[in-house]
């Protein structure tokens, strides 16, 4: 995607999952707070998916490495400005998602997970404060829905891409041909 | 989808997303106590979809049926058994948005909106109750992830399958022709 289209998905995603300047503040108030229970919480994510049989072809072997790069994401879910950088990195983990063939339905279950969590630790944490308890959850599951609002949409575009190659593999048909096929058919 | 394929998806997102007993019995304790701002949530929900463009030509003249739907599910999100026929429910209506072609995205972003709206209200309602605030937001989270993860999987198959009618439409080539390549390419 042009950097332009990379702009308008991020406005766009802002919008959907309502992260605002207002939420990116909470969640930066209330990082040191949790920021040292993190690796707490990628621990418990990869302990529940390994209860998952499906999650296991792509856990096997690879979970400390897995394990680094998703403690280091949920220091920048409290650190992120949720920009055009931001949403191009997610969009990429979107298209990485589909080459190593990773089942749709893990991006929400992952969120699910770590939303559930997470409120269990914002629990403990604001304990006397109910209002920066709701403020907290409610900024972090922007954060997630930003998140996994932009994975999808590569996700979808990438499986939708790697879909025609497929068919242009097992029919033997150039892709000119088919686009000149798909020009004369609209 | 057979049964028995319906039976294993309601086992498999049970787990993914962590609904459980507890949690349903925890959302039917809320119930009563949230049951008449669902309609809130729903007219708060379509309010924001309407600030969104992209969402237009999905909302323009239906406001009013979809509404009806919405809340209806709402409902059933508290008092729901998560079991084969809420699963059978879902994997249809995530056919039915590859469809009326619904974006992809639109789904997760309409469940980050539906938890942060219940959020709100959940925190208005045990203001005095932080235990229970808590569970209340930990059960909608799995219910949520639930629901989304259903859909997504039946609009990921269902998309795939609709891919491959456009490639046969477009080609002019006969799906008895293309299973066979398929089978010979394997």
């Amino acid at each position: 995607m042009q950097p332009i289209g990379m702009q308008n998905l991020c406005y766009y995603a802002r919008q959907f999952a309502g992260i605002n300047d207002d939420k990116i503040n909470i969640l930066r108030q209330v990082y040191p707070d949790v920021s040292e229970r993190l690796q707490e919480v990628t621990d418990t994510f990869y302990a529940r998916l390994q209860e998952i049989p499906k999650t296991h072809p792509f856990l096997e072997g690879r979970i400390d490495t897995l394990k680094k790069t998703h403690v280091a994401w949920l220091h920048e879910l409290f650190t992120s400005d949720f920009g055009v950088d931001y949403t191009s990195k997610l969009y990429h983990v979107g298209d990485v998602h589909v080459k190593v063939k990773l089942p749709v339905e893990f991006m929400a279950g992952a969120m699910t997970l770590i939303q559930g969590e997470l409120a269990r630790i914002f629990g403990e944490t604001y304990r006397n404060d109910q209002d920066k308890l709701i403020k907290a959850i409610q900024a972090l599951n922007a954060a997630a829905g930003f998140s996994l609002l932009i994975m999808q949409e590569s996700y979808q575009s990438s499986s939708m891409a790697e879909e025609l190659e497929k068919f242009l593999r097992i029919t033997g048909m150039s892709r000119v041909l088919f686009n000149n096929l798909a020009k004369a058919y609209r």
